[in-house]
């Protein structure tokens, strides 16, 4: 198994309220089918698709289906940034679960919550500084 | 925001065994202090993090932290591809949820749970040819 993924499937309970989230935090979606939308990322994509319709592709309940265990965080190059980008999230509905704040490490960080569900870090991490495309690596660029 | 996701992380309930898996799907970590396993991939980082730990640093009680509603897809160059890498999965403990078939849209599919509780496709799509690197994206390259 190559160690890439190609796309990151979020399980969405209002796909109109979704896309409206991402899309003012400045994303811009590619052109797709109808039920689903795509974000193309640096060498993968983020989709949104019906919770419903995720729970029976795989073949689970919907009710088996929980988020929050697994999360994406986007870094940023500076700590301003991070600031920025959560009052951002929330300005689009998100729900500050953990305002930015410096941690043990050294990092800069927050959580929210997405209208979706899904949650999301937010991260300055100063020993790893990203490319200049944005790409990230664990011990940085 | 720009478009892209630097960490995914995992909250897994046994980072041993976490780790056993995804190395013996074929995964390297690369050097990280104790507590967290990170396997650099293109452009991004995945980590596995105890999921405890991951609530506390969220706010959030581990109860309320679930899985399934976001999955990661990792695709191949060939169906065939997606038959090998299903039974390599569950040679390394992965229960399979949905084995490999075709799908009304034209790709070929199949979804297993990893033993952290994590869910993941393994996708053939034509219409997405990937990149020489293994870059994907929505429309294909």
């Amino acid at each position: 198994m190559e160690q890439r993924v190609s796309l990151i499937t979020l399980g969405v309970p209002d796909m109109e309220q979704a896309e409206a989230f991402y899309t003012a935090l400045g994303w811009q979606p590619v052109d797709s089918p109808d039920g689903v939308v795509a974000f193309d990322l640096i060498s993968q994509t983020l989709g949104l698709y019906p919770l419903d319709k995720l729970a029976e592709d795989i073949g689970l309940p919907v009710a088996e289906l929980g988020s929050g265990a697994m999360t994406l965080s986007h870094n940023t190059r500076t700590p301003k940034e991070v600031d920025t980008l959560m009052a951002r999230a929330q300005a689009a509905g998100a729900e500050i679960l953990r305002p930015a704040s410096e941690v043990f490490w050294g990092g800069y960080i927050g959580y929210f919550r997405a209208p979706d569900g899904h949650i999301w870090e937010v991260a300055h991490n100063p020993f790893a500084k990203l490319s200049a495309e944005g790409a990230f690596r664990w011990n940085g660029y």
